[in-house]
This record gives C-alpha cells, sequence and structure tokens, in this order.
C-alpha cells in the first residue's frame, strides 16, 4: 500500500489566543510595547489551550541519517561523521547537547538512517536503512521507508506529548542533507536548483558545483512534483527529513509547540505543509540560515524568523537557543503584575 | 569646577579573543557555523580577560527619571508612572522584573531623578534633583547634576563589578525620556529631530507633534554640539541617562560586558561613547527598536543588534532577554568538545 496516513492537526485555540492578549493588554506596560514576545506569547496560548503557559518543558529531537548524495562529494567532512556525531550527541560534546543542557531541554537523538552505526548509549536507534540510495539514480528511499520514518516520527511525538513535553525543539544531523533538503526544497516550491544551493556546512567552489549537478540529477532521475510531497520527499529527500516530518506532524497534532531549526528541518516542515497545512500555526521559526532556500522555505510558510545570526551548523542548534526566549514570553503572559494590582496609572487615551 | 574626570578604560584582550577563537575552531563544528554565538563568546573573553567566561553573574540597571519635558504633553501615560513603576519593580510585577527573573539576573533599581518618589523598599534612591527642568526654556539639569549623575553611575558599575557581576544589562524608566534621548541624539548625531522622531511608548500624531516642537524648542534654547557631548547631555539630556552614560562607561573600564536595550539606552550609550570611544568595544546592543533615532545610534556605534522584536517598552527588556543568549555562547566555548577529544573527524580540506 503507499497511502500516507497522518494523525489529525487541529485548528489553534481562538478562545485561548485572544485572552491572552486581553491578560497582556492589563499588563504595567504600554498596549503590544513587548512586539514579538507578545506574539509568542499569543501563539504559545493559541497552541496549548486549556493546557495552559505555565510549564513548558522542552525536548530537542535530533533526527540523524546518511545520504547516497555523499558519494558525489558535496560536503566538507566525510560521510563516517555522522555515526561519530551519535556518540558526541550521547555524551554531550556537540552544540548542541551544551545549548539543550543550558535550556533545560531533554535531548532526544534518533539514528534515523546512519550508514555504519551501531547501538550507542543514549541514542534511539530506528535503523531504517543506511542511509538513502543515490537519488541521482532513482529513489532517495522506497516509499514503505518513508512511510516507516514519518509514523516512526508521529510516535516520538506522541510520547513526547504523553510525557508532557510542550515544546518540541527540531534538529538533524547528517552528512550532505543540504544537498538532499536542497533537492527536496526545489521539487517542492518548484524552483530552479541554483535558486535554493547553498555551501551548506561551508564547502569550497568545486564542491558546490557537484552539489548542484548531483540535485539537478536527482531531479532529473526522478519524478517529482510539488503535488505529490510524499513521493518527492522519498525520492529525492532524506530518511531523517521525513522522520522530522512525522515529528512536525506529530507534534502539532498533539498540540505542542514546533521550533524549527534551519534549512534542513525547513524542508522537512515545507513537506509537512504541503500535507497538513495547519502545521504552520503550530511553527516557530528560530533562525535565518544563510542557505538561499531557506529564505524561500520561510517565505512560502509565512514564517518570520526570530534571530539572523548565520547559523549554519544543523542539529537543532537553532532551535534550542531561542528556547529561553519562548519562555519569557510565557513568563510575561503568567508573571506580569497588572496595572489595577500594581497600582500604576494607565495610558491617558 | 566643570571638569568630567572619567575612569579610564582599556584596549580589549586581544590574546584572550585570538585564544578563544582557536578554541572554536578546535570543536566538533565546521568552523565559523555558529556565527554570532561564536562573535559574542570571542567578545566575552576578549572583555574578561583573565576572568575568563565559565562563571558570568549578571545584574540589569533599571535607572529611572522624570523629564521638564513631560509639561509638554509628550507620552500617552502621566508623570506619576514613573514614581508608581519603582514600587512594580521592586514588587517583581514589572516587565524587566519577570525577566531579570528567569534570566537569572539580579535587578538593581534606581531612582536617579524621580519626581514626587518616597523611599521604596528594593530600590536605590540617590534622588538627586526632581527630575529635569523644561529643557525648552534653558538646561535640563546643571552640569554638577549631571556630573553627580555619571559619578553615581561609574560608582555602581564599580560595586557591581566587586560583588562578581561580569555582564551588567542596561535599562531605563521615565515618562517623557524618549523625547530627552531624542534631543540627545539629534545633538549628538548633528541631525534633524524629525529623523530620530517616533513614537516612544505608542503616543498618536498630536502628541508627535507636540514632542517633535519640544524637541526643537530644547535644541534652539540650548547651545548644544557633538563636540561637547557632556554640555549637550546636561542641557538636553536626561539625568537618569546622565547616570547610565556612568554606568556604561563605569562596566567597560571594570571589563565587565554592557548589554545595551534601546533608543533612550542607546543615546546614554552615544553619549558615553563621544566621552569615551573605547566604550563601544564592551558594549552589545540587545535589539533595535521601532525608533528611528536607535538605528542611528547603533550605526554611529557600529553595533549590529541581536534581535529585532519590535519592542519599544525599554526598562531593559530588551537587554536582559537576550541575556540566555550570552551565556549559551560561553557555553559553547567552555563546554563543547574537541573534534580530537570525541574522536570526530574533522573536515577534509
Amino acid at each position: 500500500m503507499t497511502e500516507l496516513v497522518l494523525p489529525g492537526v487541529g485548528p489553534l485555540d481562538s478562545v485561548s489566543a485572544a485572552r491572552a492578549q486581553h491578560e497582556l493588554d492589563r499588563k504595567t506596560k504600554p498596549r503590544r510595547s513587548l512586539g514579538r514576545l507578545e506574539d509568542l506569547a499569543v501563539q504559545l496560548a493559541a497552541v496549548r489551550g486549556g493546557a495552559g503557559v505555565d510549564v513548558l518543558d522542552a525536548a530537542v529531537v535530533v533526527a540523524a541519517g546518511d545520504h547516497g548524495y555523499a558519494r558525489h562529494d558535496v560536503s566538507a567532512f566525510p560521510q563516517e561523521v555522522t555515526a561519530q556525531m551519535l556518540s558526541n550527541f550521547a555524551a554531550g560534546g556537540a552544540a548542541v547537547s551544551v545549548l539543550a543542557r543550558h535550556a533545560g531541554a531533554r535531548l532526544v537523538v534518533v539514528d534515523v538512517a546512519v550508514a555504519g552505526a551501531t547501538t550507542v548509549p543514549g541514542v534511539r536507534r530506528l535503523a531504517i536503512a543506511p542511509g538513502t540510495r543515490d537519488a541521482t539514480e532513482g529513489p532517495a528511499m522506497t516509499l514503505d521507508e518513508a512511510r516507516t520514518a514519518i509514523a516512526a516520527g508521529c510516535d516520538l511525538a506522541a510520547e513526547l506529548a504523553k510525557s508532557g513535553v510542550a515544546i518540541v525543539a527540531v534538529g538533524e544531523m547528517g552528512i550532505a542533507n543540504t544537498t538532499a533538503a536542497s533537492a527536496l526544497t526545489a521539487a517542492l516550491l518548484d524552483v530552479e536548483p541554483r535558486a535554493v544551493l547553498g555551501r551548506g556546512t561551508g564547502v569550497d567552489n568545486a564542491a558546490l558545483a557537484r552539489k548542484l549537478d548531483a540535485i539537478q540529477r536527482a531531479l532529473a532521475a526522478n519524478d517529482v512534483s510539488a503535488a505529490a510531497p510524499f513521493t518527492a520527499l522519498a525520492a529525492v529527500g532524506g530518511i531523517e527529513i521525513a522522520f522530522l516530518v512525522g515529528v512536525i506532524v506529530g507534534a502539532a497534532a498533539a498540540r505542542m509547540v514546533v521550533v524549527l531549526d534551519g534549512f534542513v528541518v525547513g524542508s522537512a516542515a515545507l513537506a509537512a505543509y504541503l500535507l497538513e497545512p495547519q502545521v504552520v500555526d503550530y511553527c516557530v521559526a528560530a533562525h535565518i540560515s544563510p542557505e538561499p532556500g531557506h529564505r524561500l522555505i520561510l517565505d512560502r510558510l509565512s514564517l518570520t524568523p526570530l534571530i539572523d545570526w548565520d547559523l549554519r551548523l544543523g542539529e537543532g542548534t537553532g532551535a534550542v537557543s531561542v528556547l529561553p526566549l519562548l519562555r519569557q514570553a510565557a513568563a510575561v503572559l503568567c508573571e506580569m503584575a497588572t496595572f489595577e494590582g500594581a497600582g500604576v496609572s494607565a495610558a491617558l487615551k
């Protein structure tokens, strides 16, 4: 069977949102003077609904996978780095590990499809495949593999929600996965590969040319279109990207806030949006990366990034770094005094 | 005497900065892939020098003062709000109180020159004057008052440094103080008042016209120029702004990182820079406010704001909200694993 079954995503809670804005307007500050902090507070309230925003446990999911694209020498790093990084994530030495610790977020590392990986304590091993096939020669994964990955992502989101998580920061790791994200984004936005092409974690001009060639050949070798996002995902995307599609849809279905990291996660969010448009209401774009395709994705999703810091590491580093800002937004809503309560004169007009 | 004596500000520690960048380049990430987080880490190391960045205790200073400009009906709020807010800050209900608590920053509220204020537990009372005089009729404060305020700011910075504070977030509160900041900025940048004029915490068009008129009259009634920043500060600025000039210079002299809030703090930073150019190396611009004058100031100081969130509350809210980001930068430097240490292959080229 090729049918893709996704959990249903409900609308935002507009009553909770209106109540939150009303509360914010009573606080000891000029109306709307906290700008995006207020927008975030209202979004948090709208997503969480009856659960409220007093307690916002957070988790960061790092989905790792390898890519057939790597054989075309499109990355500055060798493929074995993906597997090596699994241990580094679990041991607490990776950037996302450090940032998650400081943000008080639970780190969930998932070996979705890492080549040559073994069982690593502290890493969840799905091992759906040892990476994707070479998409320049045909589909990167089977529809069954893609479906399995998406379902596993949905399951993880449901599990996190059940354990009390309110905010899911979404990240990834995979040598050559900006190539997969670029091919997928070009397919889903129906733009030229050149328009989405970037240097990933920092390749030189020769590798950049090989990357463009690999993307173009993958798109030529597969029958992909924005009208069939699931097929496109399987054909030119990544298995960890498919898993993240599941995490994003599953998190929205479970009324969690989804904090998106950079370009690769963005490509998963774009696919999730095309499969289930309502997910975007549950999403926060943490940052804008230097990858040209990321801007195109955020524009399509009508998401405005919280920070613009030239981050291009991935792993979820950008997403987890803005978690304190989301908690601040909730704190403003929950803890600030009102004009009446504090005996402060409100605006004259 | 009219002489202004300021503590000396030394150069950044370039050896510590170079060592920090070298350390960052050995971490398990592509070089420079953490963008501004790395810039911040290097700046923190350069400011702190031998003290290191392992422990970064933070304080937020909120300087409150009233303004003769208020009599021209330039704000949406009545003047008594400044005094009322002192209690709200101390009681923990103001926005900056909530955000400081979440950022683990000590809140230091200073009644620099609040009209009609009394002693409030938890508020340091300087009470240099009951606000400024009406600058449209002559100098807003005497040179002695300005000097006293600056010296008090320097003293507070020295005291904070002595107690172990490494980062000082700088904020303010004062009805009509964007009018003072606008007049001061126009004088110090030698631009037309219209170029810096904004709605502050949200005035209507009629109040905006009165505000512009008050600024123009203040600049006409006083002999001000960028060549004499201290005189300009006393003539058209605010007493809490003068105090913040002292905090900024004193903090830089004591090798603390200074996190600047919005436009009013920006005008203090501009004055501090003109008095002691080296201070800017110690400064981080937290955010860019919608006040047009703020952009002009940041351009002049060559500072790039960390966030652009349409914040226009003041109080130091923007400055304290980015404190977690500074701590993340330090954590990346101090806690991430190196390629060698984690057994991860470095880039091929």
